[in-house]
């Protein structure tokens, strides 16, 4: 028997609509249903105002909420209701091909993996497709003209709020060309002080939202020590 | 005085036609003019014959030879060319909408940076975009459905070819959630070497020419203990 549902997980890209692939673009047409990840405060609804325009009327478009914190007593049974709320909709509009969309690529720092590991378990017939997406770190990368890695650099992506640690960060810096340091926004200002005291602070650029209408773009960093950003930020440092 | 000649660099993604971004789709269309990087075997026009169904017959292609090597006595001419090629068929064109074509991302281990150098100096009104693309590791991710990152994971991307080194190789991994080693083909033997005595042969997967149609993908990579494989390849080490 083949599978008669499937859910394509699309990233969607870091903010600006057009950096949607064509194939995340068909996908999205062809969807009766499209599944948006919401979190309390608003901030993972980008999503959704990212595809909003490639949308039409007749779709269905079902909120997960997903709270915008690292504690799992919170987490796991949100992550439970909605895979359920997933197959429940599926089901009863007797959907044969859904959405689901998160920003940047869903490999990389998504929500919709935690998300997969339960619908696997429920429902292990239906059909997953994972359709990549650029990342922030390619998007801010392209409009602060910043290279990334060339013949033999070395590049590491580190989750910031975990790796604000001086003597750690100095040590990954030591061995790496590039360091991306995702997520930055609510620990910029240790990290900032990190990449300073290691005399680093004038390689790098910042990038939050890039993309969107709220974009903000700086290469002076000095200029935001002490600040506090939101999550969806980042800084490239390359040496 | 406003630019008049614009030169964007966008990424086309690793292999398939669909995986190009809307944006890049666009401007594809709009350029009167494409540049693609043309090495001697062949490998590097496979930009082209991704987007080739994107082009439409009154848009003039112009190959930029550039050679598959190390060797920066045969590199640094090949980039001044291809500088001065795209210069000359642009003004002698009057062009104002001209692409120039790469697999991937741009900023990641992108063939355009080195030409981007010699035309900054070469022709400082240019207006240069970069168009930000799909990368080969998050279409292999992508397809072969391995989880990349999630929550506190480090993540590094490498050059196989500069990775051989066990004992560096080793470290890394210690420190390290998941490592992408990029263009691995040519190192594919020594590589795999190294993960087995390492233990960590069966967390990883391979991946070459991601999307097209002579695609590769190979989970237990025991099976390709001895092999050496093309330069556009990757294995994705997943602890």
């Amino acid at each position: 028997m083949t599978n008669l549902r499937k859910l394509s997980a699309v990233g969607v890209g870091p903010g600006d609509a057009e950096l949607i692939t064509l194939k995340g673009f068909r996908r999205l047409q062809a969807a009766e249903v499209v599944f948006v990840p919401q979190s309390k405060d608003g901030s993972m609804s980008l999503a959704h105002r990212i595809v909003e325009k490639h949308l039409s009327d007749d779709q269905l478009v079902v909120s997960l909420p997903l709270p915008m914190t690292r504690n799992p007593d919170l987490l796991v049974p949100a992550w439970e209701s909605a895979a359920e709320a997933i197959l429940q909709v599926m089901v009863a509009n007797r959907v044969t091909n859904a959405v689901y969309i998160l920003l940047g690529d869903p490999m990389l720092y998504g929500t919709f993996t935690y998300i997969w590991e339960r619908l696997a378990v429920m429902a292990p017939d239906l059909e997953i497709e994972i359709v990549p997406g650029v990342t922030s770190f390619a998007a801010t990368a392209a409009v602060t003209q910043t290279i990334l890695s060339t013949t033999d650099d070395r590049l590491a992506i580190l989750p910031a709020s975990y790796e604000t640690d001086t003597a750690v960060l100095e040590d990954l810096l030591s061995r790496f060309d590039t360091i991306i340091l995702m997520k930055v926004g609510p620990v910029l200002s240790q990290v900032l002080e990190s990449l300073d005291s290691l005399g680093l602070i004038d390689k790098a650029v910042y990038g939050e939202r890039v993309g969107m209408p709220e974009e903000v773009l700086v290469t002076d960093v000095r200029t935001l020590m002490g600040q506090t950003r939101p999550y969806l930020s980042l800084l490239v440092v390359k040496k």
